[in-house]
């Protein structure tokens, strides 16, 4: 009797992959690495493995039909509609609401890319190994450069095939990035997790009362469509949006996590793409995908077309996007700001 | 009685400032610094001033309606058709032939940007009170750095108004482009001249003999349809094309030059016109026409569209030219390569 069950959370906007990322078509389902979407990615990274149940989606609405065609004849399958956008704890709430207490919900966002299923599933048996002993788990990533744009988990005391967590640490500044780094001790917080259903909402009742009533009425007042769960929308969208992090991991005694390397990446932005396709890259280190890109004189650039053609001369590192008719071009470094934008804010 | 008589030649093909300039609309026909076309600024730095005759424009046939278009109603205007481009020197023959043997030439690229057309006609006057007394002169453009991309001029004795030149020094590397400039005795060679029309013609049946003679047949087999002088295309086309520079100047021993500032630019690539336009720069020192740019930490970039919306994040001192459906990025360090792109050469 399969009992882990993954619940695929669609929730991110993606305006750091403006233009290519659009409010219709965010960056779960682009095929930002090859010819399979993230969201495919992600379903299909479990799919065929008996030890997984089918998978359990929460996403908007206005997406529903992207995911319904993506899950294609995946049987068994279902999809939940959020009311409102309200970050991870209310979306893994409801999953777990519409899962027996005794399973085991493997959480994972849509939109990373994962080099290395076999660690994946290897990591993800572990986890819920963990979580069926009373742990809520999260997936350490072993760092490979002192990043900044994520948040830390400091190991504590050694569990079987993990770690309690001994600390959540904010995203740091460049000295602490390198002395996680350096010390051994940090991994990144991923956002992929395993919990107990019934656990996870008990914890939520223990330190977000008010959400998890929320949720349970939500879920009393939702209607099954098919394999379409609709919660009831006036509970939920009173609901003060949080992450899980903030709502249950930061504030439980029992959080562990476990180590995983498996090349990682939630291609937050272009940079990250373009270090995620690295090994597409021509001597110059250059990666073209799309329409024909003529790169003289570049090194290190990302030439990405929908259509036009692109000439560049003399650039390194520099992300080039044509997309839906909007030109972008960004340094690699740079690439985090993309989101400001105006084109990326006002779509 | 107006006896200057300005040549305007449209032959180049400006592929270094593509993709906004291209087969069917090259550079000279281009708005890059205004309202007007670097073609109309030729004609209209000259016009209305009775000391200038009406323009001899002399072009090929494929741009021979965009001159007709832009001269307009400029009384007296004539359009010499070249049956085949072969550079400078036929085409200044041609005109030549078509003057009185006592008309100064004023010879003058039709793609090039003069900041101060005051200061271009004192030099015009200078240069053809030289070129009355028997001097071929070239305008020698005072540097204001150590350029490596054009010929440079060197003074020798002097003359009313200017000074016999003493050599005549192609390209130069880094190293000698900074010693002339910091000599002071060394002028850029920009193309612009002031001939004797029947001088002219003697100095060429001197030196180059065989040209000579086909222009002259040229000539005597055209024909005239209103305004525009259609030469015999069999000797012109036979002709060895060569500038004019080559066939007579380096040639002659009667050579001058008249200095001249003039906020000159032969607008030679992106880069150039980015310094053209320096002075509508933002306080980041960025430039942007044509649609709509975001520019984020950027500095030194000249963003042009002729539609879709340009957003760049963290770039310094790179153009970023989109038109007629291509995108290019160069650095401005980059911008001299930019004729070699595949679309640039195969337009």
């Amino acid at each position: 009797m399969p009992s882990i069950h993954p619940v695929i959370l669609c929730g991110g906007s993606g305006t750091r992959l403006w233009p290519m990322s659009r409010k219709a078509r965010p960056k779960p389902f682009l095929p930002l690495l090859g010819e399979e979407t993230l969201f495919e990615e992600a379903v299909g990274r479990l799919a065929g493995d008996a030890r997984f149940a089918p998978p359990l989606v929460v996403a908007g609405a206005a997406h529903a039909d992207l995911i319904t065609a993506a899950l294609g004849a995946a049987p068994g399958a279902r999809l939940v509609i959020e009311p409102a956008a309200k970050n991870t704890a209310p979306a893994i709430a409801l999953a777990a609401a519409l899962c027996a207490p005794d399973d085991v919900l493997l959480v994972c966002p849509s939109d990373h890319h994962i080099a290395d299923a076999d660690a994946f599933r290897a990591a993800a048996l572990a986890a819920a190994a963990l979580a069926r002993e009373g742990w809520l788990v999260a997936f350490g990533i072993t760092p490979d450069r002192a990043e900044t744009g994520y948040g830390y988990l400091r190991r504590g005391a050694p569990l079987a095939g993990g770690y309690a967590i001994r600390e959540f640490v904010e995203k740091p500044d460049a000295a602490r990035a390198a002395a996680y780094l350096a010390s051994g001790e940090y991994s990144w917080n991923g956002g992929i997790f395993a919990f107990g259903a019934g656990q996870l909402l008990a914890e939520l009742s223990a330190h977000r009362p008010a959400m998890a009533a929320q949720v349970a009425e939500a879920v009393a007042g939702g209607r099954w469509d098919g394999a379409r769960f609709h919660p009831a929308a006036a509970p939920f969208g009173a609901i003060a949006g949080e992450s899980i992090d903030y709502a249950v991991m930061e504030n439980t005694a029992r959080a562990a996590m476990v180590p995983v390397e498996m090349g990682w990446s939630d291609i937050g932005n272009w940079a990250a793409l373009a270090e995620a396709l690295a090994h597409e890259a021509d001597a110059a280190g250059n990666i073209t995908r799309g329409a024909a890109a003529d790169l003289l004189d570049c090194r290190g650039v990302l030439a990405l077309s929908d259509g036009p053609r692109i000439s560049a001369v003399g650039l390194e590192e520099v992300c080039i996007i044509v997309s839906g008719g909007e030109v972008l071009v960004t340094t690699r470094a740079g690439a985090q700001a993309v989101g400001k934008l105006p084109g990326a804010q006002h779509q």
